[in-house]
């Protein structure tokens, strides 16, 4: 069975990670919008300016999706993940506009064995998102389960 | 000023919606796996088989990323909308397979006025989302902003 670098245990409640650092180009905004979120200010530069938000922003849907990219990339492909059942508590603070630069801090708030599957454990994390004026666009608080380092493989 | 379809009163408590019937092919779950969730049971067909999912799954990203093209197709592009604070309890109940079609039921739990900006509507749905064998595959609670109907233009 594969090794990986990351199990349970490397995620302790109080750890913090920092990572990420992608931007996002009009054509990214653009190009997801008119796949999932075709709301005029997600899609058409002309109509955003004259909506509530002034100018084009990116789908909250795909600041999180860039979130899970940037987490892969930090730990998540070396670790041995077993899914997420959840997230809660997205909340979508500042717009995000073609060019911000988005880094990602996650602290574990919660880690535990799960009882009916005591070789998975369970980990909630919490996830602020800042652009490049280190002003906070984005909370949530989402769950990871991995497999123990100890586990019978 | 444009005037729109549905406005904040089109959503009272109680209210429900039914839309969708969008299918999620191989390609478009390897697609978005590869862009923002390059986890091997997302993206390799084969590493799938071998991972704790049994196969090919999309991203849970990609589901509630669906699930709010369904919205903006049923009635949202035609909706007065200021867009969303945020979503609560996003719970990725069971797996999404390449070939599923999906559909969401939608219901109005909360609605009410901004304090702080009274021509403005706050509606808290709750989203239910089901494949093709009627099987719950995800839960989720949505805010949505919207225009009042007599709010001055």
């Amino acid at each position: 069975m594969k090794k990986f670098k990351y199990y349970w245990e490397d995620f302790p409640v109080g750890a913090v990670r920092d990572f990420g650092g992608k931007t996002l180009s009009r054509d990214d905004i653009v190009r997801f919008g008119r796949e999932y979120d075709p709301q005029p200010f997600h899609v058409d530069e002309e109509a955003a300016k004259r909506s509530v938000f002034g100018g084009l922003i990116a789908s909250g849907w795909q600041t999180c999706a860039l979130a899970m990219r940037m987490m892969c990339d930090a730990y998540l492909l070396d670790a041995a993940s077993a899914g997420s059942p959840g997230v809660e508590n997205i909340r979508w603070i500042l717009p995000v506009h073609p060019g911000d630069t988005l880094r990602v801090r996650l602290t574990v708030l919660e880690a535990r064995v799960l009882q009916s599957k005591p070789h998975i454990g369970l980990v909630r994390n919490k996830w602020e998102m800042f652009n490049q004026k280190d002003e906070q666009v984005m909370h949530m608080e989402g769950y990871g389960m991995f497999l123990r380092r100890d586990a019978p493989g």
